[in-house]
């Protein structure tokens, strides 16, 4: 990896004067709440921030339920990926492939040998049952994300408790990254935090990043009942992670329940314009249960987007993948139809950038 | 170490309503402009930070007069001792005693040996050439500070060169914190920037943090002409380590140079009053080139100030120090008039709550 191959999404300084449908943030935008508490924030910057993270953790707590003891935050959920691998410095780890590339980063800055798990484009991309038998006691750490980044393909409820179940029996921390999860409708059916009591060998990842589209603010947050496993992170970490800005943000942002409900919404409605137009080009799509969509298209796709002052995430960097995939974001309606209009000369059997040459 | 030991200065939010004497940031405050820098920042979070930190390392190399691939930003500097000790991972290192926490726990997340360089009294805390024949080829790494941080005693320029030279001989990384030598009067003739391209076993930390007065913010920043130090920092860290506001303060903040300037001369002036006062209680004072006063008192000093309602630094859990250690920082006019009126009850042989028993 190294500065040289970062290839994520939301490359806006590199790309400038774009439509990003390359980050996967919230396309209703920031919260003005979110914004004037920033803006406040400025009047005691000259302080360091709570290394407690008092009132954040206080309203995190009635948010998702959990007593503030189980709550750690960090310089968003990339942070405490890393922080986590190295308060456990896991010998042996399992992932997905294709996924989030920070956790096979994170573990393999502690040395960590990594196995996979291929998901397979004739499975759709879903996490199979297949996955229970690749968790035996040679491991000491698995990663999982739900919905799955870059695929949005759900892991069943089922599946995730008898991996979990199976993770404590072979002394495997099951970290499971729930970022997206805000984002699919019916959610909460399959959220794990009920779970964390009954199973102290759960790691939950949350990010304020998507959910709040604050991910300048560098906002995420942890949940464990396992109170060594947070001390652990505690003592291989500066006590200043998250700054005074991203604090009142988060404390500010827990409130804005019906900017979450409606955000659900309007991604669910433009998400289906979006999957019609890729289908009527003839692109294949997969899983695409968050907000963002998932599809095979022609290679040269990302650069025909970019042409039109379009960025998508061309995905041929994930492990897993190889050129044609390609993951965009649901944006705002203007912008939904500027990619939407692109996609229909594909129907048409040309695409713009051929018509003006 | 952990979070229920955390007893560093700045903790306003244990002791609320005090003056804070015990973090040792710039008594002006926060420039306006850097103020506003992270008030205009408000309007584009919802957008990633750029992973390249683009125009702040612009300005950094100008400021600096060092080239930006030398450089390396990071969420405080605190953040990039810990990074800087997962990218290197040595086996064992030499920190001062006393000296800044960070480098020890940092060094202790990678299960590093610790050798100490135990500072004495009867030398004033100063760091003397004895510290040479502790630098062996069985060392990977040596921490310093300067000015040293709790004690404020400089390392003399010629034994810092012979530091380097004699690390270089034995394949030893010097990681030098120079965060408070922006408030020594002639700190440029300490500074070690200009040796970068000489010694690429060199590794400079330094902050806004204090400089600035923008603690809260988190932003720090490391120089190294070694690119494969560089390199392997990125990759055992997360790309998007410095905030938006992080990073738009920075880019405002290089351009307060007369703020600077003024600092230090008020800093100055303010110390020499504190001094005074200190000694004039009785109280030994050491070192102090920095923005902070360092003393021996008595054991109960730090309660005596906290019913006065003035917060300070007690640094009995530095390695190497015991009770009756104590720092205080250079804070406004006005404050400084509080701790010197409180001190003066101690030349009458007095202190004020005994007074009012």
């Amino acid at each position: 990896m190294g500065m040289k191959n970062h290839k994520h999404g939301g490359d806006i300084y590199q790309h400038r004067d774009v439509i990003d449908f390359s980050a996967n943030v919230n396309p209703l935008g920031t919260p003005k709440s979110v914004r004037e508490a920033v803006r406040q924030s400025a009047d005691h910057v000259e302080h360091y921030p709570d290394v407690r993270c008092q009132r954040l953790k206080e309203a995190l707590s009635a948010y998702e339920q959990v007593p503030e003891s189980w709550l750690i935050c960090g310089n968003g959920a990339a942070d405490l990926i890393f922080a986590l691998a190295l308060a456990v410095k896991p010998k042996r780890a399992l992932v997905l492939a294709p996924t989030f590339a920070e956790y096979e980063q994170a573990l393999s800055s502690v040395g960590c040998e990594i196995d996979y798990v291929y998901l397979k484009e004739k499975e759709g991309f879903r996490v199979t049952g297949g996955i229970l038998s690749q968790i035996t006691d040679s491991l000491d750490m698995v990663f999982l994300c739900n919905p799955n980044n870059p695929t949005g393909e759900l892991i069943q409820r089922e599946l995730l408790i008898k991996l979990l179940e199976r993770c404590r029996k072979n002394h495997v921390l099951a970290a499971v990254d729930e970022c997206f999860l805000d984002f699919v409708p019916d959610g909460r059916d399959y959220e794990l935090s009920g779970l964390l009591g009954e199973y102290s060998n759960l790691f939950l990842l949350k990010a304020f990043t998507k959910r709040y589209a604050m991910a300048g603010i560098r906002l995420g947050y942890g949940m464990c009942s396992d109170a060594g496993v947070l001390e652990k992170i505690e003592e291989v970490t500066q006590p200043w992670r998250v700054s005074a800005p991203a604090q009142a943000a988060g404390t500010a942002a827990l409130l804005e329940t019906a900017y979450v409900e409606a955000s659900v919404r309007f991604v669910e409605e433009q998400k289906s314009l979006l999957r019609n137009a890729l289908t009527s080009a003839g692109f294949q799509v997969y899983g695409s249960r968050a907000n963002y969509l998932f599809f095979k298209g022609p290679e040269d796709f990302y650069d025909i987007c970019l042409r039109e002052g379009i960025l998508i995430r061309d995905c041929s960097n994930y492990q897993g993948l190889s050129r044609g995939w390609f993951r965009i974001a649901v944006r705002t309606r203007e912008e939904n139809k500027q990619l939407i209009q692109l996609l229909q000369t594909f129907t048409k059997g040309e695409t713009s950038w051929q018509r003006r040459l």
